[in-house]
């Protein structure tokens, strides 16, 4: 056992520098001051220096080759299984490329932002397709021959193929297609919240909607940053939140979404702490976390109900006539131009779109010159609307420019595990409607913590959703819930 | 040049990791969750390990010795000069020794904590006893020969004696006893501050002041902790202050000292950044700062003029019946027990004590079982009053449980180069108390930003004093200024 324990060992060192990095970004987004940014940039390459010495460091090889799997438990094979795929991800990769990519994403990181802010699509292709470029390399290295896309893939989850996803997205785009047709084309059009609703009240409800969904203070902490997000492992896992004074919406469903990463984070097994099995296991996991506490959870009636309720309470009003056009106003769907405002049943297809383009980019069957024009046609086709603006399409979000390529589509993946954890939620907590109308959803994370969060890294992300639910994870759930839940709201 | 450009490569990335280190701790003290610091110490323990790891590379030394000095200029010797010190220290000192001391100083921290909140000396006595036999050894082994205490205050004022600093203290003490005796039995007797303080107001008068004695905003932030402090250096300098609402001073006159210690880091010439010379020269220079800034300039009749007008516009009173008993109270002479509450005229009383107790302690000429008794017979001496209990007495500080031997006598030191630089300062700049009138400090924190400030490491800390004052830093000066100021203000 010496080899496991000394390979552990420099593990849980490396995962607290990890913890370490983490807290410098949190920093970063919250409470850095303004003319800081330069000197944390070099702060944080020195860590990730000293990150990347360790995780290539040869004696992780020679301690994976000394340990006697036959003597280990399930759980720490586990753990051999995800050093092992971390250092032969780190040892493929060439030290000269993945500077390149961190000097390069980061430069192109600003150029993106400019070309946004400008509508300049051309301000930002040169410097994408260098991106692109990079990424590709980046695959072929990984993929050793194997398909260069699930080699990116691979990083954000592990077990899922370009292939295996694309599939199941067929079988899915079409009826979502139709379900957004039939909706858009009913009488019935439900009005957004009208009315201004005050920060410092907006920030008490959703304190106490992140309690009542089982968010521990004692390990967390709620702050505001531009883009909300959850940060940090363990005994410290932080979420953010974002005000807009006109729509009380925004904040409380970003602090439920990021309630539901930190709520998956904190539910790991302890015993797990610092260890490769004491994160969630993969980004779709980890997103079906979120998005079951924003939408299945969330956007219920019944929770709408209490929401609506509360919101009258410290407002004056909750923007709404009545808890039924709350509860439509939540869940208004409408065919915009932008993936994070989109309603749940638009959202898997703006995933889709951007899978697809990105498989193809790196794939070498489409190039960057082209992108905007397949981006643009494949929206008019989807959402039957033209794009107006590139602000509105293909430069809208901030992924590819920082090399983010096989990311989106575990989105959507978080979104069908969500669907088939909710089936079997429903089966396991009888009383979750009720909870829900009296605000609270502690019984939904006690069955979700013992069910999914507990085991952290333990099993592959596929495996934790079948043994959670008792079937293995697939499209119809999500499908199936949407038409039901849409179908009533809108009278089809 | 090729191994001096190595050298300062490599200093330039361990000095962005000692600042990520500071990070942490402010974040601990400010906002970590309750919940999170068995991590936190993990984490912390990983990063100093790092540190420590590159702080001790063969690779430093050989490089040291590869340096061609005649090539470089006065700036480049000075680095080296740091570098030099700093490796000789680590190199000196066996892991084995300083990890048992960073051991046994997080435990006995707990244990002194535990003491002084039960009054319960024999409690803590025998941790502090292994902390002082392990400060002997770590002193004898930097010393290697030379004076132990000495070894131990060079790492906090390099340059400075123990023998220089006693025959200093020697000139002062009869000066400082016959004042404070004068004073307490002069027929003046000034009353503290009276009623209540909200706490936004306080905080939004701490901010108004900060941002008057010329705090940069963009490279820094204001905000809680139990015990106020300043992290960081370069363009990320944090202050902190806390609030009693009974006593807007406390708050105040914290954020000023803290304002003191974090201009001087701001002010430091950005060509330093991050390099051995990109922080302050010493522990003593600092604190003739945050003196200056809170003593000479924060407690002077004229900002005293303008504070009392401005707490009674934002709370509609300022606790005293006008100017003049609102500068009395805030420099009211008392013969109180604790250090950190002391005013001007006893303070560097409390210092004395302790120097020359742990000064006995590191020679091994008093024992740990016998410095209660020590404490509290020169106590006696010199304030004039018995302590009433250990929380009040040998037991008020944490500096010894956390092994620093050798830092009291820098905050004397600090107010002895406070004393000289200001009066360089009045020379200098002609308008200072009509600015402070207004209440500002603009004009001083230029002058000092000038003269002392951005200079960093360039000068060793006496040189710098001298340079800017243009005599050698001596006590004078201070006495003086508190013979003349208490002087006025008790009619002696």
């Amino acid at each position: 056992m010496g080899a496991y324990d000394d390979l552990i060992a420099y593990e849980r060192e490396t995962q607290a520098l990890a913890q370490v990095m983490g807290r410098l970004s949190w920093d970063q987004e919250t409470v850095m001051p303004k003319g800081a940014a330069h000197q944390r940039a070099e702060e944080m390459g020195a860590l990730e220096s000293v990150l990347h010495r360790r995780r290539t460091d040869p004696r992780v090889g020679e301690w994976l080759e000394a340990v006697d799997e036959t003597a280990l438990d399930h759980a720490a094979r586990a753990q051999l299984r995800h050093i092992l795929r971390g250092y032969i991800r780190a040892m493929r990769l060439p030290e000269t490329l993945s500077s390149q990519i961190a000097r390069v994403t980061s430069r192109a990181q600003g150029i993106w932002a400019e070309a946004r802010a400008a509508d300049d699509v051309a301000h930002f292709l040169p410097t994408l397709a260098e991106v692109v470029r990079l990424k590709r390399e980046e695959a072929a290295a990984l993929a050793q021959g194997g398909d260069p896309y699930d080699a990116l893939l691979d990083d954000y989850e592990p077990g899922a193929t370009g292939a295996g996803i694309a599939a199941m997205f067929d079988r899915m785009r079409p009826r979502l297609v139709e379900l957004r047709e039939r909706i858009l084309g009913s009488d019935r059009h439900p009005a957004p919240l009208s009315g201004r609703f005050g920060a410092e009240g907006q920030m008490t409800v959703a304190r106490e909607v992140a309690s009542h969904f089982g968010y521990d203070w004692r390990h967390g902490r709620l702050d505001h940053s531009v883009h909300p997000f959850t940060s940090g492992s363990g005994t410290d896992v932080r979420i953010t939140t974002r005000v807009d004074e006109g729509d009380p919406l925004n904040c409380l469903y970003s602090t439920l979404h990021e309630v539901g990463h930190g709520a998956y984070e904190q539910g790991i097994d302890p015993a797990y702490l610092l260890s490769p099995l004491g994160e969630g296991v993969s980004m779709g996991v980890h997103e079906s976390q979120s998005r079951i506490y924003e939408n299945q959870l969330g956007r219920s009636r019944a929770f709408c109900g209490w929401l609506h309720a509360r919101l009258a309470e410290v407002f004056g009003q909750s923007g709404a006539a009545d808890a039924d056009a709350f509860y439509a106003a939540v869940n208004r769907v409408h065919s915009g131009y932008i993936r994070t405002e989109a309603d749940e049943v638009h959202y898997n297809l703006h995933i889709m779109l951007r899978f697809d383009l990105e498989r193809e980019l790196i794939a070498g069957r489409l190039e960057v010159a082209d992108l905007e024009e397949a981006w643009n046609e494949r929206f008019q086709s989807d959402f039957g609307v033209a794009v107006d603006k590139p602000s509105n399409g293909v430069l809208q979000d901030v992924h590819w420019s920082v090399g983010l390529f096989g990311y989106f589509p575990t989105y959507t993946l978080g979104n069908v595990y969500a669907g088939c954890l909710y089936t079997a939620l429903c089966a396991a907590v009888p009383s979750l409607d009720d909870d829900l109308a009296r605000g609270h959803a502690e019984t939904a994370t006690a069955w979700l913590r013992e069910n999914v969060q507990r085991h952290g890294g333990l099993y592959e992300p596929a495996e934790v959703i079948q043994r959670a639910c008792g079937f293995d994870p697939h499209e119809g759930p999500l499908l199936d819930y949407l038409e039901a839940k849409f179908g009533a709201l809108y009278r089809l």
